[in-house]
């Protein structure tokens, strides 16, 4: 029986993990989980599923657990969370953490040999070179991604070698803005970019989708995960997002994989791959379906997909600040401080400031790097309210 | 380097393996070949080739060709494609032969424990479960189809168990009668059924994909080439072809293969299987092709699916029969002795024979059913014509 650590235990990739999970009973079982404060939902998830260990990563939860349940093991912390990533009885470990915080847990484990399903974003594009030399001096590690593109991706690559492979080829819905006049960008309101035409998600990957910056970090991640040159990932705008992802292969098969929207999918074929095992969800139809569209991408209406390749080949620490000034700048977009276009402008100058940077990256490098983003964006926003 | 056996070397199987070994002079060397009985474009590619031995099936042509190149070792007959399909020296046979003829080949291919690259409809057709004994018999021995469907499949599969598989799905071009209105199909003329929408084909093979047949056929040959039901077998109409065909897991992710129409992708893929070399040929440009399109097919249009479906459900001799009868119907038709929907009750006459044949199949039982099913159905035609 498989043992599971499952951080992120109360987001929605929690929530499928614990789906699949269900589903199999006797092959996997729980033996430990993560979040950052939902300690309510922690102590529920941790008596109905029988777990062993659980980790807060917010202190005070910490404390307000070990009291509701003295019974439960508790850690707490960044510690706590690299402590249950390494510990000797599991074997896969979930990582759907959000934001920084999951980089650390993904290293550690990959230096224990385990094998993580990563649906952690930040783990690759901040810290991407330093994941693949921990995975290099670690022959039994392995990574599985987990979000539905890469996972497509790794699936359509079957274990073969990147010298087969010609183009990655990643799928983006184009976002509600795929049609929209040039010359409206400047005037897109939150409302609007926060009508997806297709899923209903969080407000900040909304927006992404919306500036297909989500797109551009999956570009730089997929570099990093399959060890593939910027110019062999190409993307393209297929608005159902049927098809998954593809990779065109040297011999000129174009493999695909389509499925229905349902990250258990992509969650259990990362716990139970090679080998894929019954799983309940809808199946395609695509008689019913009826028609797939493909569009190239626009990267003038999509300056955040340019900048995102342009980061990505910069190297270093430039995807780390990329990805924190994002954020800073989708947060004061929904807050309605700055227009729509003021996120690519600010992510232009954020990662001016990286030009030249060409140390070998560290993890201690793109925590710094993401922090000195944060404040730069931060005072760009400022800047474009006139108030610095 | 792999040393090569070509069979129907003269036909557009041979055309295309000879672009695929062009492209690889390091890695293949065309060891013999054989063709019906052209016997000068044989003796042209023997010569350029610098091929070892050459197999005419027509004995006159093999005189000719004897007289006109003494200096190349000709065999001839049925024995001599056993004979060069069995070559020890032979690493791969590619069997591009036209009808029954290309049924003994292969078999005593996968009895000298060989690499069988498979175009030969009718092998799997007529003699699925005679082959399918064959190669459980010799584990060595393997085949591998390059027609693109069943190639498509072979490459969804990559040599996953039949148990996690839960669909095959064929893809169809749905052919030029896809919107005719029903009571139209009484009156199709021989040349409106060869117009087909995308491809110019042979003539008997486009009369097939009007009527479906081809593709009932094909779920045929992909029952006993994967060993999966015919309630697992699926056939979605997809006018492009771009999506050559696709398999439905039992994990809910639906694998598809794509590409252009080059029959070199699933030749070489055949020759170089499990690795994936460089192949110059097109590439797909998705956002070219704008969209892809798919339907449910029509059984009550297209009664010859059914057909197919039934005849393989019935198992023994009646795929055999089923592919004799349509052979003799199609070239009626084309005469303009019969109508279109004379093909398909045709064949339902001559399956009639073959009901309660519950003897396990041999290679000779199927080539005797073959040749009275062709009796039968030219009786059917006579009769149709008033001349009984």
């Amino acid at each position: 029986m498989k043992k599971i650590c499952l951080l992120g235990a109360t987001g929605s990739i929690g929530d499928s993990t614990l789906g699949v999970l269900e589903q199999h009973p006797s092959e996997f079982s729980l033996h430990s989980i993560a979040a950052h404060s939902n300690w309510e939902k922690i102590l529920q998830i941790a008596r109905t599923r029988k777990v062993a260990k659980v980790c807060m990563f917010d202190e005070a939860a910490a404390m307000q657990l070990k009291k509701a349940a003295p019974e439960i093991e508790v850690l707490s912390g960044l510690d706590g969370l690299v402590e249950i990533s390494c510990d000797p009885i599991v074997d896969v470990i979930v990582n759907g953490l959000v934001g920084a915080v999951g980089c650390l847990p993904t290293m550690k484990a990959v230096e224990c040999g385990k094998t993580v399903a990563l649906a952690n974003k930040e783990t690759m594009v901040m810290a991407g070179p330093v994941i693949q030399e921990a995975l290099d001096r670690n022959p039994k590690a392995s990574i599985v991604p987990v979000d539905s593109e890469h996972n497509a991706i790794f699936q359509c690559l079957s274990g073969r070698p990147v010298s087969e492979v010609e183009n990655i080829l990643l799928t983006a819905s184009g976002g509600p803005f795929r049609e929209l006049p040039k010359d409206r960008f400047a005037h897109i309101t939150v409302a609007e970019a926060l009508k997806h035409p297709t899923w209903s998600m969080g407000r900040k990957i909304t927006i992404d989708s919306a500036s297909m910056m989500n797109k551009g970090l999956e570009v730089i991640e997929a570099h990093f995960l399959f060890r593939v040159p910027y110019d062999q990932i190409n993307v393209v705008v297929h608005p159902k997002s049927i098809i998954h992802s593809m990779v065109q292969f040297r011999d000129g098969s174009l493999m695909a994989q389509l499925g229905v929207p349902d990250m258990k999918v992509p969650i259990q074929c990362a716990l139970t791959w090679p080998e894929r095992k019954t799983l309940k969800t809808g199946r395609l139809d695509l008689a019913q379906i009826g028609q797939l569209q493909f569009f190239a991408p626009d990267f003038e209406r999509f300056p955040c997909l340019q900048l995102a390749y342009d980061a990505g080949r910069m190297g270093g620490t430039a995807p780390a600040v990329l990805n924190a000034a994002n954020e800073v700048l989708v947060a004061a977009f929904l807050d309605e401080q700055i227009g729509f276009l003021d996120i690519p402008r600010g992510l232009e100058f954020c990662l001016g400031t990286v030009a030249g940077n060409q140390a070998p990256l560290t993890l201690q490098a793109a925590l710094d790097a993401d922090k000195q983003a944060r404040e730069l964006a931060s005072n760009y926003i400022l800047r474009k309210q006139g108030r610095v």
